[in-house]
């Protein structure tokens, strides 16, 4: 427990420093919009608004004077423009401020989000490329550029990501998720995104909103959805509210802080004490960024806004939300309904880091929990298949180990309420990454890859799989963060391309990308059943299966070439006489006796 | 796969070999009594009752000839007495069966099973004590005793246990789970009992059915509950029916049986093929046990009404169930559904033997599951919580290591409709024992024990912990079902009493009895909820409190002295100024800062 911020210096020089939202639009589910108004004194001012648009509700003043929250209606024939906010001081000139209702894109409350149909490509936007040099160093932003230094910044932006649309086309993956693109500007590890200081502003160094937008609309352009990696958990300590906090509970434990436990059980188990349960939420997830108290209504109202002016702003497909249950739980449940009451069909997949599947299920929308809590959380993240997967290729197969540990996790599919909508993965931005150094590897590698992306679920993938990008998560998160080679202009060689790649590389590129751009009109996997066979003798089988297709998958973990005896399969079998395996694409014409190469994979498409 | 019974002679020789229940009761809840008849020919009789006290509904004539099954309705005013039931043949002499409908025990219907009050003793009958030797060996009964041999019978019986009913009492237990006691009349291995070769008849050389409903009186006289093993998935090869089976679909797979392939979750995974679900229930557990197929009407019957006859007849006090998963579902609910409408408050134990609470707790009544499945069972066995037990004490303690691995199990209890009727267990006669001969091994113990009886759930000790008898299952099942020293007349020493037993074995037997004595009257264990905090520096702590009492266990795994500083429980210690260790019987004058012992339990009760 330490003090962090001793000394606290207003930043309000002008009246009317901030409005955030920065800009709203009409036609909106929910007429009700709240502006959060900083300037210096600001709670002396009168507020009127003259405009048939708009209804001003309310003016709330706070503890610091500094800050007012205008309340105001929008009316539901309001036409797009200008509106005219008039401050009025005790002393001094009165002050207008034209703030924008603009006009919503066409389609934009029914967007379509992310599905089984897509693959989700995770992209560290400072680590993937630099596209624009020029912004590797901005003025008032202190967190240096040095490739050398893990936890410097290497200069990758976004618009280093949108010169490689083509890139991602090429390889399947249909959706990018990208860590954090927000103002992040700390003295240090700012690289990661997740400590924002400006909620409303892509980070200089990485762009602009506008670029931002741009980008999105050129992925839309080829095919591509985007993710947007949201933070409500908590802000970096460097964030503007730091300086001047707008109430005493806009924080959790400050300025005093203890650190989270960590210890998520504690939000759904009913024998957990109020000690315990209550440091897990309001605890600090870590010492350089304040954890937000969303039971102030006032910043529960302002993230809420935050996430739709995002959706709207830039076209988003979907949010990640980092740190999902370290929130209060209470208001992740309003905000989820807040977003799909506006964007009915809009993706949200929460990050539920914990161990076990009935943990994960807790978080989704519709559990039927013992404590009545339903999360409005339709997409979770599937951590216990991901920690059986860094398992299940290296273990002898016994009863609960090797593929077994896959089958005993899909076996517990019963207690979510969708299992469909699990997040699946082989690791990520905070997990040592999949792929190894050794001669066995690739086998593992492909064994794993062709699992992610056959099983049920929505597959996600970590940016360099493709090309065996090392990163050992012992060696700090640095490590598994590296640049993508060829992003740079001064980089030797360029794995963007086959040239670029070794052999090994192009092995591994060409066995994904051959799955992905397959899986793209596989409906038995965006839309089929699975039904699973008990692994045996080192094989694991599994169909995927709808009334147009069925897709049958085995996964063979032995290191000697083997034939698998299929009657045991009878009841997907028994009316198909042939099949294409569409790794390798060669037609099995015996489904009775099937020959499986060692430590190897075969996606078939039974006719 | 092969096929085990090739030869077919009938047994039948007489016109009425048999009818099954051999008698029924007056004043059950369900009027409706089906008996099965087994005679030669008994398909060509005709049968008539002429009773006031009954009605006949009809006859149920199979494909065996030599059964019939008599669907039978008693009058809600019927007297108890015997019921002629006339047989009349087409050649030869008539016969008449002296039926009896008998009356009931006076509260037999609300007798009151076991609950969070008790603790529960298991006993294997061969191996406690022999307090008959003239029935070691009986004839007709093939298999032998021989005490060299761990999977010979070794001459245990009933008599010993009732011999010992002050031995208990002493211990503090208050039920007795006996291993089965039904007749097992197989060639080998027949001391397990649970290949039962009678379903109403006790093993004659363990005693006989009045000695076992004697033994229950007694043990009622002494404050001493009983619950009785039953087994319906599976009857020993040696079954009567065997010789001469009622139809075709008595049993599973029958006569080319397959072996289950043991994987419970097929019963509930959404995923499951149809092959492994089948093979999951009708497989046979093992080649000598025949499977018992509950979806055949009569055999439900028959199954139910034994349990019910002996509930009644010997006066039960509960039911651990056999492999509860591997019956047919369904048929199980209807089976526990039954046993409920006659005795409301009666208690039934499956065992549920799965690796992860979300897998135990489908099979609990009124658990909320996606196929719609309500098992009815009121109690399920925390296999998990044992398997974490076995590592928890000896393990560094870490994120999900040592004490971390009760706490995780524990904070699974939400997937539980009622956690409270957990049956928790360190060992059984299935699982190696508990307790170890190293040096350390007492500490482990003791801390293991301290557990078992203060946390949530109904705590079941296996025979001879309290005197640390060993046994390792590597070194298979009749290594941990050794005989209990003293249970035999030519024993040299005998641990039933403080002389018999080792310095070791007396200081953990007292250090259980003052625990489990205590727990007697402890209302906060039988009743109180549970509030633990997350296991620090290597000590777990939780609270059992309700209105009238507060205790604090506190678990400490280290290996070194320590100072525990209680400042994080004060939302049970705020109003509380000392307390007394029960184990130790020391009053604790500073609850602020508990002095600990390496390896060690405080059960300290707040005052």
């Amino acid at each position: 427990m330490s003090t962090m911020f001793v000394v606290m210096t207003s930043l309000a020089q002008k009246p009317v420093e901030r409005i955030e939202p920065p800009c709203w639009w009409v036609g909106m589910n929910n007429p009700n919009l709240q502006l959060l108004v900083y300037g210096k004194n600001i709670a002396s001012a009168q507020v009127s608004i003259n405009n048939p648009n708009i209804d001003l509700v309310g003016i709330d003043r706070v503890e610091n004077p500094n800050y007012i929250f205008i309340n105001l209606t929008v009316k539901p024939d309001a036409k797009p423009g200008s509106i005219d906010i008039k401050f009025t001081f005790p002393k001094g000139k009165p002050l207008t401020y034209a703030y924008e209702l603009k006009a919503r894109q066409a389609g934009s409350a029914n967007r379509k989000g992310f599905d089984n149909s897509d693959v989700v490509y995770l992209v560290y936007p400072d680590r993937f490329s630099n596209g624009n040099p020029a912004i590797d160093q901005v003025s008032g932003y202190t967190d240096k550029v040095d490739r050398n230094e893990p936890y410097a910044r290497h200069g990758g932006d976004i618009q280093g990501i949108l010169n490689h649309l083509d890139y991602f086309k090429q390889l399947g993956v249909t959706a990018l998720w990208l860590n954090p693109v927000l103002e992040s500007n700390q003295p240090s590890w700012s690289y990661h995104g997740y400590a924002i200081t400006d909620f409303y502003r892509v980070d200089p160094r990485l762009g602009s909103n506008e670029l931002y937008k741009e980008f999105i609309d050129k992925a839309h352009a080829q095919g591509i959805k985007v993710v947007k990696d949201m933070v409500f958990n908590h802000c970096g300590g460097e964030h503007w509210w730091m300086k001047d906090v707008p109430m005493k509970n806009w924080f959790n434990l400050y300025p005093d802080y203890k650190r989270t436990n960590y210890r998520i059980p504690t939000t759904f188990d009913p024998h957990a004490s109020v000690a315990d349960s209550s440091l897990m939420a309001d605890g600090w997830f870590d010492g350089h960024m304040p954890d937000l108290n969303q039971r102030n209504p006032y910043l529960a109202n302002y993230l809420i806004q935050n996430s739709i002016w995002w959706i709207e702003y830039a076209g988003l497909d979907g949010i990640r939300m980092d740190t999902h249950p370290y929130c209060d739980k209470h208001f992740m449940a309003q905000w989820c309904a807040a977003v799909q009451n506006e964007y009915p069909n809009f993706s949200i997949v929460g990050e539920t880091w914990v161990n076990y599947p009935a943990w994960v299920a807790y978080w989704q929308k519709d559990a039927k929990n013992r404590d009545g809590y339903n999360s409005n959380l339709e997409i979770v993240m599937d951590f216990p298949l991901m920690f059986a997967m860094h398992k299940a290729f290296d273990e002898k197969d016994g009863w609960d180990t090797g593929l077994a540990r896959l089958y005993e996790i899909i076996a517990h599919d019963f207690v979510y309420p969708n299992p469909d909508k699990l997040f699946i993965f082989a690791d990520n931005h905070d997990i040592g990454r999949f792929q190894r150094d050794s001669s066995q590897a690739l086998g593992r590698l492909k064994l794993a890859m062709a699992f992610l992306l056959t099983t049920r679920g929505i597959p996600q993938i970590y940016y360099g799989t493709e090309i065996l990008l090392p990163g050992d998560d012992a060696k700090g998160h640095g490590d598994i963060r590296r640049d993508f080679p060829g992003g740079w202009p001064t980089d030797s060689k360029s794995a963007f391309t086959p040239e670029g790649r070794t052999k090994r590389q192009n092995e591994i590129w060409n066995y994904m990308s051959t799955i992905l751009n397959w899986r793209k009109t596989a409906t038995a996997i965006h839309n089929g059943k699975l039904t699973h066979f008990i692994p045996e003798n080192e094989v694991y089988v599994y169909f995927r299966h709808n009334s147009e297709q069925t897709v049958m998958v085995i996964l063979h973990n032995g290191y000697q070439p083997k034939v698998l005896d299929t009657s045991r399969f009878a009841e997907f079998l028994s009316n198909k006489t042939s099949g294409i395996d569409i790794i390798s694409g060669n037609k099995v014409e015996n489904l009775a006796k099937i020959q499986l190469s060692p430590r190897s994979a075969m996606i078939i498409e039974l006719k």
